[in-house]
């Protein structure tokens, strides 16, 4: 088969190693934000944030040539971050052969006025319907961090969509005896809970600042915080997983994606730098230049949550740890975990 | 209050500190087998496991001098392991007056010959119930391993009994701004879910040593494969739970303590050494000494499943995890997580 990746930052790129991995012929074409990385890859074979060298004969495109790059593709994946949505939309999506599957890479939700949490899929679904095209797109969700499957450690991840042979055709494509895949058409379920899965590890993560911050003379790391954070986002993750009638499954695989979160380098760095006390701006000048999708979607749930509150479909007590990770977020609160509203009383 | 603890292991002696700490009287009353723990504490006031000392003020005991110990007690807490389960029954719940509460530590599952799963909660008050004691057991189950809660880093756990008010009376005493404490009637699904936890966190702690074993050069920690094997962890711990009738709130419970128990010691260290490809017998002696209550729930839970099955009742092919864990435990299999049949698919 031949797949053609759209996004060469660290998601996108690490899935050619599967999928070159497999014999498929593979094209990895950057957007115009990853000229530099293509120069990369095209003078050494190896992605700058990598430390080991693509696969051999992968084609490396810069966006120029996107259109020669995708030809005679089987199908797309999609690797942009959600800060190119919308560039995905209207310079890829909208431009390419509708009957062409894509599957994408992209974690986040869109909050609509009404509260509503829309995925990806649907979001571009809908768009590209105002436009005319009729468009299916597939997504990737699971506990997989970019530079873990590159070193093929064994990893599990769930791919959704609505056609069950392209999901199928693709799970073909990029099955390796490292990357196992599980299918399910719970496209809402599997993007809300792996997008989620941001918002809370960044909770887990404060408690690990938090911790240091209290007792600056113990450098040890103490898990039964993490852990009692860790309970109070599977709780929280699950009532909001209810609201969008996600399946079980999904479900699991998004406390395995929380888990990994957790430990994955981004969202554990600005979680632990605001847990020690360090206001937003200056934890987020810290960490000049990487992107943190997990402030963009705990932004969007706290304003979805708002919204449900107001109409009364929801409690928001029932969301204690999510609402401070936001006040923290804006400067309105100092990092204090609420623990006493994580208990419940079945009596 | 006063409060008196059975059991001066680590977890037992942990308590001693919220319990302190909140102005009750404490005594610490050590088993036949923690004499030498007694003697620590009496000379030093501090347990020989700990790196900090006790807070002032609790009274030692051998456990001789029990009867006395315990006069005047609102409620005992049993710290006892696992493998002091029926001494604990003869030489204690059968002893003291009926009417003393109690509230137990002890983290089990007994497989009764229908491949029933019985807490020890159920165990005690059903063999008391022969001796014509009527009794109704507490217990404490959670993310909470004792050397944090000695620490005070913050800790939620739950308690669990039948009876309210004294649920009530035991959170009011035990309760301190480091230990959060929920409560539940659901006596089977909280001692299920914190039981289960220790056979599966062996599971988690295998892919560490196994990454080790296939990549000896690679010394970083890899979590794709360990949040992998937790999504499948809280997977086929959820089937168990339902067929326990286990509430949501000790599901989640479970799930947390699930995230402790694999950086919390002694079943991650045994897991990793087995991981590595070390015999059962082996890893056994070179972590002599050590209680190892992961290996006798797995066995006991495995033990259950098959006889499950055997009923009709299950597919075993549902729990493939614990499957491959109990094999290994055997000398029947080297590891190797069954990582293809962790997937689904829904579609």
């Amino acid at each position: 088969m031949k797949v053609a990746i759209i996004g060469a930052g660290m998601m996108g790129s690490a899935l050619a190693f599967p999928a070159r991995e497999n014999g498929n012929e593979v094209s990895l074409i950057g957007t115009p934000l990853d000229k530099e990385i293509i120069d990369c890859c095209k003078k050494t074979n190896q992605h700058p944030k990598f430390n080991i060298a693509f696969p051999n004969g992968i084609n490396y495109y810069y966006f120029e040539d996107m259109l020669t790059a995708i030809e005679n593709a089987d199908f797309i994946i999609g690797g942009v971050s959600s800060f190119g949505v919308d560039w995905f939309l209207s310079e890829v999506l909208a431009k390419i052969n509708p009957s062409l599957p894509v599957i994408s890479v992209t974690k986040g939700l869109i909050t609509l006025d009404d509260g509503q949490l829309l995925s990806y899929p649907e979001y571009w679904e809908k768009e590209l319907e105002k436009l005319g095209i009729n468009r299916q797109i597939c997504a990737i969700g699971g506990p997989c961090t970019s530079y873990e499957l590159v070193c093929h450690d064994k990893t599990e991840v769930a791919f959704c969509g609505k056609n069950v042979d392209t999901l199928k055709m693709m799970k073909k494509a990029l099955e390796t005896p490292y990357y196992f895949i599980s299918l399910t058409k719970d496209v809402v379920g599997l993007e809300t809970a792996v997008a989620l899965k941001n918002g809370y590890a960044l909770g887990i993560a404060l408690t690990i600042g938090l911790r240091e911050q209290e007792n600056p003379d113990d450098t040890e790391l103490h898990y039964n915080s993490q852990a009692g954070a860790f309970y109070q986002a599977v709780k929280e993750m699950n009532y909001i997983l209810d609201m969008q009638s996600a399946s079980e499954n999904c479900k699991w695989i998004g406390i395995g994606d929380l888990y990994v979160t957790v430990y994955g380098g981004r969202t554990r760095k600005i979680g632990i730098l605001l847990g020690r006390g360090i206001p937003y701006d200056k934890a987020l000048e810290m960490l000049n230049g990487v992107t943190l999708e997990s402030l963009v979607i705990t932004r969007r749930l706290v304003k979805a949550l708002k919204i449900k509150a107001q109409k009364g479909l929801i409690n928001l007590c029932d969301y204690p740890m999510i609402t401070h990770v936001g006040e923290v977020l804006d400067g309105k609160k100092d990092v204090q975990l609420p623990w006493n509203s994580f208990t419940f009383e079945n009596i």
